[in-house]
């Protein structure tokens, strides 16, 4: 057993006080009143890594301060950047706590406590593994930076302007991340991938007012019927969006990708069942879960046109509309989805209508190589604490602060969280496995170690 | 000249008289403390028949009395139902009137007053054409039914009923209705067909709530994406409606009626820019007249799923609705075409859906054959007094009742109007050309000279 897991052996109980002091700060975001927590525990967080000789800096923004911590340089070695925050969702409805959630308190081998797995107790399991190499070691074997925010639950708005602005400051080979979870007790996962998005208003206008569909229908083109239509066509019978060149860069799946999700313990059916179904569809070829981590979409999001009363109204509408988006996977680029959306439309739509569409939101997909060494660091610091190899997933939504990371400063983003699915985050009774605490820190200080190789 | 004429041409002023006497019984149907006017109209036109020797009866009903009269007996002759009604539109916006609305007022031949022609004026055309015969050979040449209603303009509740009721007193070979127009002033028009309707609500249910886009996206039915593919599968490329047998009763237009239309005063370019269009679709290889008058659509009513708000929601809904409608011609059958919806749409439902047919409204269409007798005797009653032949049209939308007079006698339907576009029906400024009175009048009498022929 090396020098470094004995100290964090001998340390946990005070790591784990330690956690609870933190936990006790009330640093509710969302909150006004709770403005002084906030800084008390972005000073909490400071004297930490003063304490270990990190360079620290509280940056002030129009919200809560972020704290930058820097550790001394080691030449030649590689650069990581530890992201996280420090401030919590509120806890209301209060009546359900089984325990108050300022006042951690174990139970069945769980911490319980508001912010205990999102995100203070996961961001706190890298700072004990960088004390444990200072301890014992006196050094890091790597460069460290840690971004730690207080605005991630309303919104993170000053750490993208930031993120925009000091990308030199920031410069890194990877960005670790630990705010999510295992893919099942014990068995923690790297997520390598996440999808982005294209978001989309279509306006359909027809004639200059509400007709009557019996002195007018048949001979007007209907905007709702036209609309059906144009969204119909952008899918064909596979499953599959029909804008021009949408899959040209779609990075495929690869087989060892596939053999991974295969080899998963998910269950389509059950799948299904809990969301109420019986079956799904999607593009022809693929399993459930390809369609959703690492295949792109078409859903309408909203529609609506006409009389949506009670009973009937024979009214020829003058306009209909939809909202509707595409999920993106690297490398697809939203610029050129918007002007082959835009082209598919044009010969989509029939005559006697106009069409107005609005771009709302894009974003590209997120994808580390499986190849990659920071990957593979990643899967022996975990493997080392957890005594398995971890799966490799993807997300399929996106999560606009990593997609940012990924554009900002161009570095691989490890997605390693040891959080578990009934955890409660943002829900009452938030708790985190005490297990899961110190088999993070032990993760995360060989992680240290492993990254140095890269 | 004719007997008949000369009466009718040596007691116009009378008639107009008359008339006016008629329209100042302010009997607004919709208006409760119009009911004793409501009466005093009823007993006014039940005078004039009894004058006229006709048994006459005054049926209470729930709202407003009716008024059934009938002729004295003339064996062998045919018979002839008049339907018409004396309750009219309220009168508000008050201010915009120029001259009062129950006080009859001449200008620029026009008679202005509530009821001028919808329908008080109309219907009392044929009342006057009544009496010339009745006069001048002390007899009518048909026998002549009048069913006059007091509540046209709230819905012809109790008329609907007593048409179910009383089919056996109300027996007749032909309806004759005065409450539309000409196709343009001084060209009158038969309407001799009518689209019926099938409205239905089509609701779609997915997953058991609403999911995120990202996380599911692809990989489940969504409720909004497969709305519209069913809806648009139910039309073709050629705007035919895909649903099996749709076409199999449909009366094909003839050649005679083609070019009927054709050479009617309707421009296409005008009609579209009317409502804002520079052109509009059909189905393929008819004019729009034709598309409007004697084929059947397909138009969506409604359409609702998802998030309708401002912005973007990344939401995949669990549940999207629409509602559509089918106008039907003769001889297409709601029922079977309901029967027919059902199996198309089980075929063009993806799998992770349900779905939920409510059916709102059947009416089938109403047609007379152009090679009718009554048409023809219709049509020399106008060329007779307005010194053309009447083109012949149809009417887009359905008019109940006229689809209830059809159905509970079996009869057929002369729709023959004497007002023009723009009479202001069921606005302020209420009119009727006084011309196209007494042109009614005497088209009326002759009408009853030529049925007699049939």
């Amino acid at each position: 057993m090396s020098a470094i897991d004995q100290y964090l052996d001998s340390h946990a109980t005070r790591f784990e006080e330690e956690l609870c002091e933190f936990l006790r700060i009330p640093s509710v975001s969302a909150d006004a009143n709770h403005r002084p927590d906030m800084h008390r525990a972005a000073d909490w967080v400071v004297d930490q890594f003063r304490r270990m000789g990190f360079a620290t800096d509280v940056i002030a923004t129009a919200g809560h301060p972020m704290v930058y911590a820097e550790s001394p340089k080691v030449p030649g070695a590689p650069t990581a950047l530890v992201y996280g925050h420090y401030d919590v969702q509120p806890v209301e409805p209060l009546d359900k706590w089984i325990s108050p959630p300022f006042e951690p308190t174990r139970r069945d081998g769980n911490l319980y406590a508001r912010g205990a797995t999102d995100d203070k107790g996961q961001l706190f399991t890298h700072m004990k593994g960088v004390e444990a190499w200072v301890t014992v070691e006196g050094r890091l074997p790597v460069n460290l930076k840690f971004l730690i925010e207080g605005e991630e639950e309303v919104g993170s708005q000053a750490l993208e302007k930031y993120l925009e602005e000091h990308a030199d400051r920031l410069a890194c080979d990877c960005v670790v991340i630990s705010d999510g979870g295992q893919f099942a007790p014990g068995m923690p996962a790297i997520n390598y991938g996440l999808r982005g998005i294209s978001y989309f208003e279509l306006r359909v206008t027809g004639p200059d007012r509400d007709l009557h569909s019996g002195s007018f229908g048949g001979s007007v083109t209907n905007p709702a019927n036209a609309l059906c239509k144009i969204l119909t066509g952008l899918m064909d019978s596979q499953g599959r969006v029909t804008i021009p060149g949408f899959y040209d860069d779609v990075v495929p799946l690869t087989d060892r990708e596939r053999s991974e999700y295969a080899a998963l313990p998910f269950d389509e059916k059950e799948y299904f069942e809990q969301i109420g179904l019986k079956q799904g569809t999607g593009e022809v070829g693929y399993t459930a879960l390809e369609r959703r981590w690492a295949r792109p979409t078409f859903d309408i999001n909203g529609l609506w046109s006409g009389y949506q009363g009670d009973g009937a109204k024979t009214v020829l509408p003058a306009t209909a509309g939809a909202k509707f988006s595409f999920r993106l996977v690297p490398d697809q680029d939203p610029a050129k989805i918007y002007e082959g959306l835009k082209q598919k439309i044009a010969e989509l739509s029939p005559p006697g209508i106009t069409t107005e569409l609005l771009e709302f939101q894009g974003a590209p997909g997120v994808l580390v190589s499986l190849d990659s060494p920071y990957i593979e660091a990643a899967a022996k610091g975990i493997q080392h604490a957890f005594g398995r190899r971890p799966v490799f997933t993807r997300e399929g939504g996106s999560i606009p602060i990593v997609t940012k990371f990924h554009q900002c400063l161009g570095a691989v983003v490890l997605l390693i969280g040891w959080g578990q699915d009934d955890d409660n985050t943002h829900s009452p009774n938030e708790k985190f496995a005490l297990v899961d605490f110190h088999r993070g820190i032990k993760a995360s200080a060989k992680l240290w170690e492993e990254l140095a190789k890269c």
